[in-house]
């Protein structure tokens, strides 16, 4: 998903200016609202709701067909964001590479191609490697990892496909390199957020605009 | 996981006095705090937490394992929380027991016995009836449900079962029975949310107090 709170350079927008003259930029627009259901008028949304659609567009050129599917809940899309948002970029003991990878392994866990194509691209801007993240959703046992990292990934993989066979003996590996328990809820709650956010994506929809697998390379 | 901000008649808390007179109490609270992480000391919680607390005490007898739990993380626990209260309990098209019975086909889905108990719990209240939920939870093709309920109760099993197959076919069910495009992002967003509160509760043993299978019955 797209970030919040962060100061970077404004992208072109291909698709915001919509004439008589250009009506190419009025269908581009429709072609990146990707949903199966309904999609509110942009200007009907509540404030807060535009002013994100708004720093997306200027940080990435367009808004995330996520963002846009969720809008038809506008109060739950905010609920949800300021929970997702302070997941990935709050305080907290997993590093910003750490987060992302778990987004990546669980996307990828969760078949849910757009999530792992919007998570590649926040990895490469997070550690400057275009090679890593792809590398990582196509088999996390192909690329380096710290044995932290390793970690992280199998316990994230576990939680999002085999929870119900869960036990005690899975945290011992996280605390084996040195995980604090705060830091193994944090690793749970990143993984267990994308079983809720990939699940939304496949069940409306909300496939990624193909500009996000060109974002940072 | 227990409702928030309603009028209820305060149930006697039996752990809530631990006394040299009476160390029974106090074996009690331990073991009803149930997690594989570490569980702060109440008395270090921000006062948003401890509020949530006491009113779980106040309304239910004792604090729902899935937010002692989770209070390691004080500050996403209320971000969680915020979104799941709206899900559950806000303003929406799905009734209270729509919402509740795909909490508990969702959460039977993902094997989370201990969520089954809660939300079989919050049904019986909201329904005032002690064996339907029980049946739901068993089997929901034992049970009598309308065809808005029953196209419910697939979707969300779908979802949580398998997301990844899901097209756009599988909206038309919900949309035959007359519900909105609303209450159908409605529907997905709280057996996606389940997605995510089993998983937590199966990846660090967060098991419900069996105090819980024994309200409104």
């Amino acid at each position: 998903m797209p970030k919040n709170s962060r100061k970077t350079k404004v992208l072109q927008h291909p698709t915001q200016v919509a004439t008589k003259q250009n009506p190419v930029a009025v269908q581009e627009k429709k072609t990146v609202t990707n949903s199966w259901l309904e999609v509110p008028d942009e200007a009907t949304l509540p404030p807060q709701v535009q002013a994100l659609f708004q720093e997306q567009r200027d940080r990435y050129g367009f808004v995330h067909s996520f963002f846009l599917g969720y809008s038809l809940n506008p109060e739950h899309l905010l609920l949800w964001f300021n929970y997702y948002n302070a997941l990935m970029y709050g305080k907290g003991e997993l590093s910003p590479k750490e987060r992302e990878i778990i987004a990546i392994v669980s996307s990828a866990a969760n078949h849910c191609e757009s999530c792992v194509i919007t998570h590649k691209a926040h990895l490469r801007e997070v550690i400057k490697d275009p090679v890593f993240p792809d590398a990582l959703a196509r088999n996390h046992q192909e690329v380096e990892l710290t044995q932290r990292e390793l970690a992280l990934v199998e316990f994230a993989i576990k939680i999002n496909q085999n929870a119900n066979e869960l036990s005690p003996e899975d945290l011992k590996p996280l605390r084996q390199v040195g995980l604090s328990d705060r830091a193994i809820l944090e690793a749970g709650e990143i993984a267990a957020q994308f079983s809720l956010s990939n699940r939304l994506t496949k069940a409306f929809g909300w496939k990624v605009s193909s500009e996000y697998d060109k974002l940072y390379r």
